[in-house]
């Protein structure tokens, strides 16, 4: 049997596991990544969880390696690369550090990293709903909008390794502003933020009633208004509708791009199963090029969402 | 030394040659497509003049097939399916159709066909300026606005044949109705076709002085734009500007899926060069997502545009 440790940071929490080759979590670590003010600092945690697996495992020499799921995680470079929702900024050479940090206390492993939305294209690849197929897309609705993306059975990294940002594409010119500097990306308006912004924007901009007016601004996010939409309130409604339909041009568009079979959602928000996929299939049909009309599938991935990290981190190695 | 034949199907033309390994066009034939009204006597047509060329050949066995770009040819199929500007229509099988049609002749060759932008890279990676270069992308700019996407040295099909429909992806929700039906697309802004709907546009929204109100607007086109636009003229300049911004915010959104290291553009609009390149620039930089800024070159395609074609579809042979 192979094994591999696999690595999720995440800007909240940062996860490690010990995953044998059929995708069994035998073992696991986790800690705040927001405790940790210092990069060295916080290396050395990951470095110390992973020697704690390491320790754990029965057969040291069947471990493959280690691989690193990471917002702007680079595959080529292994670094991650002006992560925003992380505390250490710029350019950190994290497979260097680690691959150190491992080697003079006498382990001798490589590092792979890759971003966390390609890790869980890895996972839905090697361990989910898309085993043997050879073209398909995951996106990843959380804080952020990200994706990965199999073409021919292989992960696009790019030139440089920063394919796959399907949340940063533009979708209506001259639109929202997003957290990256430009107008009407993917992001602004369809991650779980993004909901959020649109709740506060159509509570601002009209008296509809909602159940959202009872609740302090600063306490309103993806969950509250999940909630207020189960209950058939129209504001919550339209910030889900507003979602879905900028993510299904983004996604008709991406498909217009590699020409998926199948798009796996994944993340926060596909909590809202229903009240976010009726909309998006509606939008997402509308909006394709006639020549991919009716044949792509969207599904919810099966995953679960904290180990899926693990388990495509840990499939970097495999 | 390998030959092959190269055929370029397009609304207008339809162009054949016999080409060499090294990129030689050794002989070729050309033909009006809209000459012909049955789908049967266009094809007898093109099969007559394979074989034209088959008997130039001095080495006859080393002829390793026939490679076809056309639009809305599918790789995978081996046809042409509803090419908009073909008045041949539904799903027409072409590698069946001309294989056969050469074997009752006697000569037994593969005939392969791909989009005829997808050619065009293909022309680009094998003879252009993309030798070498494994990931590129090229945008062709005629009548209508096609791409060729090429990831890790391979060009990008999908999982239906159909993959690198840049023109076809919406950059303006809600935006200028395409001919493909939806709206926003870049097709309907950044074509030949797309230019000349934003001149009268423009003509009709406004009392702007302008050379192309002395042009009947049936007779207004990219080239008399073009020539107003030297000129210094407000309107034909502003052409431009929209077709270079909404083409550069489909770029924008392609590279944050494929992460090129180049684009290449092609086609009728490029000879208006820096009319074209400069603002396109401009608003390509200004759209990228931040990793991607300052690290992807744009460049007109240096392959002549008649032997592109050829050569792109000879290359799918070899």
């Amino acid at each position: 049997m192979k094994y591999s440790i696999g690595i999720d940071i995440g800007g909240t929490n940062t996860v490690s596991g010990l995953v044998d080759e059929n995708g069994n979590i035998l073992s696991s670590f986790s800690f705040s990544t927001k405790d940790y003010d210092y990069l060295e600092t916080y290396l050395e945690e990951i470095t110390d969880s992973i020697i704690g697996l390491i320790i754990k495992c029965d057969d040291k020499e069947s471990i493959q390696g280690i691989g690193i799921g990471a917002p702007n995680g680079n595959y080529y470079h292994g670094t991650i690369e002006h992560a925003p929702n992380l505390k250490f900024k710029g350019i950190i050479p994290v497979k260097e550090h680690i691959e150190r940090k491992l080697s003079e206390k006498g382990y001798h492993y490589n590092v792979t990293i890759t971003n966390d939305a390609n890790a869980a294209a890895l996972g839905e690849m090697i361990y989910g709903g898309a085993k043997g197929m050879k073209d398909f897309m995951i996106i990843t609705l959380g804080t952020g909008v990200g994706s990965g993306i199999v073409v021919d059975g292989r992960l696009v990294y790019g030139s440089d390794g920063f394919a796959g940002e399907v949340g940063h594409t533009i979708v209506q010119a001259e639109g929202r502003l997003c957290g990256c500097g430009r107008k009407g990306c993917v992001e602004t308006y369809s991650s779980v933020t993004g909901v959020t912004k649109t709740a506060i924007e159509l509570l601002e901009a009209s008296n509809t009633p909602s159940l959202l007016r009872n609740i302090p601004h600063d306490k309103i996010g993806g969950h509250t208004i999940y909630e207020a939409a189960l209950k058939g309130d129209k504001i919550a409604l339209q910030c889900f509708d507003v979602a879905a339909k900028m993510l299904a041009i983004g996604m008709a568009n991406a498909v217009a791009v590699t020409s998926p079979k199948k798009i796996f959602l994944f993340g926060g928000l596909t909590k809202a199963e229903d009240i976010l996929m009726i909309p998006l299939k509606k939008y997402f049909e509308e909006n394709l090029f006639v020549v991919f009309q009716n044949k792509i599938e969207l599904e919810i991935s099966s995953l679960n969402e904290n180990n899926a990290a693990i388990l495509g981190a840990a499939a970097l190695t495999f």
